[in-house]
């Protein structure tokens, strides 16, 4: 199979089954590079739930994408076979059953030596997403976009929630805090102890004044380089809620869509295995522009992956 | 306490902390005789979530509700003292442990010989709810107003959802079927074994189809009469989608808001000791329509209990 | 001048400066019989605002407007010479001296022998404009259709809201009251009196109930017939707020719009002087349904004109 | 293959790539019985655009859909395999090439002797889907429901356009005047002379006065047998616009969801050969209500085929 | 009392009766430092009226907020006792009476020496706030976020109006201009004249452009200290429509959510005794950023009180 | 004649019969400078239509528009006397007889030595606008904003689409792509030959990361000059979607509304002879802010006319 998108200028962008980026949809078995599926569960949010609906929204949407990606100079569909893998099954009112449905489908991805994109559903995905890749590629190096540190405790007495996976993943020894940056962070914060498990475990924190406080040329020359294999989870509340209002959580105050694509653009990572983008919530995404930015995303997590 | 609503003619109903129909808020300690509260929880839906911000919203559009019931001829709040009593505690992405914190709730009220009105949440809440009536007035008479049977058997492996609750209160002996009637059932069906529980049960269904094909006189006069200690569960499904589009699973061919009032209004219950309003789901709901309805149902509940 | 609706058929309904049906705009002088005009005032309201931009969005929505009227075998515009007169001047933070403006330009309209249709706004422009009328005509015959009286007392400390006008136009003499009727109301009430005005001046009022509890032929044989100099005010509210969505104060319960179209037709008025249709909000008119009603209740009010 | 929907007991309705019916895709070589297909083509409609998108609303509300019709006791992916098509290719900027796309796609499948539904798209769609059912049936019966007669002349200078369809059908001979109806008419009309056409022909028009003057029954009762192959198209704004605001050209004053329903269930087709959806617009289609309804009258139409 | 927000890992955010910051509603009597307020008023808007439901939308958005703030390492719920008050009484229709019932409202306040946060209600509710304040402490410093002068002259006759209140607040002497700056301002202008107002009295204009010729920081540092009793007035068309859709006179090229952060957090007040954030008009808040921005800077404002 | 807009302080800005900034109509006889016009054609687009409604929501919102531009320091209306033309004639379902129709009535204008600024529709009539244009100045310097470089080719054995205008614009010669600009460029691109018909024909294309690369001010001293007649066709969705949700085909990534003023007023244009807002699409445009934003753009086209 040839793993192309169908052709907008043959077929209208707005026709056709949904896929992601008009893919063909693949089992497991065939010969594609990369996986796109879709985890539809928001069943761990703590405000504004919908996002169960953004694997959808988001396959809708990508129909405006495209393959060739300027200021890279790259062809991603011609480096890249990539495919619609449907979506993980959930179970959307139990997010422990839901977590081993998503590690078994993702184990039998991995062992089948594909890489992969998930389209979440709410930030709780992630964990049971990086288990799977911690049995296959070992402790990860770790990129993570969001406003929110999720590294929160317990709330209302359940340890595993949207805001608790990237503690747990730390804790797990999934990730290596020390290869593990976190791209938007701005609170709001419940006390002053939020950001002590970041200190503690050596995490690098970019909060917005960090991004902000010189040239973004300059910010993007810091970042570091990422060198073994390494996950990166996109949690579009890292955006203002100006470009992202189609989500559960938003925190003023953040990142634009402009200095998102420049940041993933210039991120140095050798060898991005896998990626997610979360939170998306549809019913309070006006114009769909939260979902197109997520396609934006995938885009570059394509790219990244091409190159590496 | 005086347990009237805010009057309108002095404080414009835009204004004011809101409270179901203005009314002060009090403790189960105080004097009232209903105590309304919200159940924030929609843990259990299978399809479009929300309802977990419909106490919030209707408490918001009952602010255009008044006190007197004209074709009652009813003033309401002089005959029952009224009060909010907040919201009911719940752990938003746990299902079991929301029950038991709904149960403890309520039958801290009912301990107190207090009456209460729920404004969910969606419909899994109902039985927790009606544990409580159980342990406090025994098997109850049961009147279940839904587009769906809510009888259906487990989904994704868990026995407890938003669509099971009817029969599990069925088969916990919390209610008589004998003494229960579904109103506004339409399916739509998955197979033909969908209604057997009901048959062998013994609950009447008064489908769509039952209440038009005669003169809806007729049908009402036909409605039975519960003398025990009822309960009265409103989902909000039983209206058509142009009446109610702010719900999870919205069915066509549903009832019309003056069918509701004039069902409501032709109930000949004795003794409602309990009752709820469930899957309103406010981001749903364009211009408020439907929590203005549940806000309606809610009056007609108040003035059924004021009765008996 | 022709004063004919611009042709859909050669010039694209989308198309075109908006105007009231795609007529001609004219000034007070000109040789029509009908003159349609807006008054975007909506600083009476006691809950939801927003009908100030209801004459630009009724202009808009009369674009989908025809000319013949099928039931009645009519062709309006070739019957009467109907023009768009623009906006009453208004002042949008002051009641009183928008009043005073109403009633300049209406009495200049009707000095000018002309009939009118006004397009609220709010409900508190019709005192004004009755006020005009009945310098004009004298005491007029009042059809009223509304789910509220619009006889309620003072409100805030202020006699003049959009819920008093009725009381006023009867204690001023300007309306018949025995030569009124009021269509569609069911409240909500606040108290039992609410109806005693109407019962007192002998306003017979037409609840949904008693529309609704026989066939609606028979309701519609029953309306009275107005033989003297009639005028018309039609709060959208009175529909079900599943039809008319976009409005101030909605009421569940309220008419179809079949029913509003039937009775509309069934009103036998020997000379409707002048109307209105009030309490379009286009903030909450979802998919502009509630407008394209107005637009029909302005086309069947041209339809009354024509024939007398 | 099996052709039976993906269970919502077991992947949530949220979940999976979206399908008509959540049925598999097939080729139209595959051993299927009906075809659902999408004509995303929205460029002859004279007012709201938006079309283009209901295939793929459609698909995502028909996750919602269930297999069982209650009424009817029959369980209709038991009885017919019933397939998603696709999209038929469009030129989104051309209606005549569209209109060829459309009746070489319809060709192709009427050759390997399938039955199908299309999803429109705009009304202009129907006439190159009745071209080829011609040249496969020949003269056929035709169910028309609409509130616009569809017979209307040259509108911009253009002989083809969503208004003029039936004329054409019926000029053509693609359809027996004879043998056809329209039901839910209801103008609004330019001119007296709108009607002439179906007079001349013989077409029988149902207004919506016609169905609204006696009893539901009573109508149900005198609708024509249809014993020939049958073509059924049904035009959302037949509902009124409460029930279906997501549309091009809405009209005040139309069918309910449930009488669409009783409708649809009480025709006597012997044998359905194809039929059609239209004119759904999801840009105005506030909480997917008219979608919802478009589902249902599938649902229907699947429903008459599996019985002839 | 504790006055502390009651805990979102406890009760979830959307739960709960709202009220600002989820904090304890409290008497003027009681114990706090601050008190949070609303003033459902819109009756001096010259365009989209709206404002009169912000302090509702407000409080349910501020569930969102929290008590930490990272930037300051600032705990504000342990450094000041803040209460909600509930609404102020307004006249919906009557700005004369409402500015009356604001001007007792807030004496009482102050008599009781508290100091406060007002959410409007549109910016004619700033002038009453400031004749108190003027009462208790003098006359102030006047801190103004803006997107207009509101030193606008008579309109529609009317002298008082929400775009007037900046010209009386200096007329009246209730704030020192040469201690006064206006933030954001960049028209649109009726005249060249407009600037004259401020040119003459002193007042400093930042405009749009002042922010951004240079870099932030350099701003930043320009601003100058404001030492005596302050009041900051915050209307949300400061910021760009991008950021702030849900207001009623929105002008294109304003300010970001992070500038306007970061200049809240960069001013120098020793007292900050009141302050308000007005013109949030929630029907047009698509996804609620622009009341979610409205609750950040509320929560800086308490920032700037906490520490002085 | 007076051309001056309606004054918003006498009439309020949600009143009157909408026109382009409030202007008077008028016939291209009379003796204005520039005419504003509506050209509602979306039957080019590729994905969302709608932008057949801009020319009235364009109207509607340029209600808020004002004469003096600060910056600036001019009073345009004294110094251009403006008009509004009403829309021009289109066929919304031919192309190809639309593209007549426009040079048809530009051919009028120009005719009488007008100057115009035309409101889209899609930016397929930029070029028969051009074509008019041609016929009366020749080959103009073109000034082009838009996220996409629209010299794309065939779409769906289309020719003309609204992504190719611009490559028809200079192989018909129409303008001169030496002094032709494209601003706001950033893809999504099909393949890497999107940039080759630019850099063979000499266009200069400034892609969002030549504009943000350096400073702003940089960038815009940069800018060459136009001499010679000008045209400048400004596609909305140059902009960011968060600035411009209500658009076509939106693109992340883009410019901000604070940009595009600077752009605009930084542009050396000796005689800008027309030009054009295009891609506005009502149906996607949340609160209006993308018809606002068209607005200021015409408003500095209209400052850009005054000048030369």
């Amino acid at each position: 199979m040839d793993f192309k998108p169908l052709s907008g200028r043959e077929f209208p962008r707005f026709s056709a089954i949904k896929t992601f980026f008009r893919l063909p949809v693949a089992e497991v078995t065939q010969a594609f590079d990369v996986g796109i599926f879709g985890v539809p569960f928001d069943g761990a949010v703590s405000y504004r739930p919908g996002a169960r609906f953004a694997p959808s929204q988001v396959r809708e949407t990508s129909s405006l994408g495209r393959g060739f990606h300027a200021s890279r100079g790259l062809q991603v569909f011609d480096r890249l076979k990539v495919a619609d893998l449907g979506d993980c099954p959930t179970v959307p009112i139990d997010q422990s059953q839901t977590s081993q449905r998503i590690e078994d489908f993702t184990d039998r991805l991995l062992l089948a030596n594909k890489r992969f994109l998930a389209v979440g559903g709410d930030h709780s995905i992630t964990l049971p997403l990086l288990r799977s890749v911690h049995r296959k590629h070992g402790r990860v190096n770790f990129i993570h976009f969001d406003a929110h540190l999720d590294t929160y405790p317990t709330a209302w007495g359940c340890e595993y929630h949207h805001g608790s996976f990237a503690r747990h993943a730390v804790e797990e020894g999934l990730v290596d805090p020390h290869q593990m940056i976190q791209i938007g962070i701005r609170g709001p914060f419940v006390g002053k102890d939020d950001l002590d498990f970041a200190r503690q475990k050596g995490i690098r924190v970019f909060t917005i004044d960090h991004i902000r406080n010189g040239s973004l040329a300059d910010f993007l020359n810091g970042l570091p380089e990422f060198t073994g294999p390494t996950y990166l989870s996109f949690d579009v509340d890292c955006l203002d809620p100006a470009y992202a209002p189609g989500t559960g959580t938003p925190v003023p105050g953040g990142l634009t869509s402009y200095e998102v694509q420049r940041i993933l653009r210039a991120l140095r990572v050798r060898k991005l295995v896998a990626g997610d983008v979360v939170e998306v919530s549809p019913p309070y995404d006006t114009s769909e522009i939260t979902s197109l930015l997520a396609v934006d995303v995938l885009f570059e997590m394509l790219c990244l992956m091409s190159a590496g």
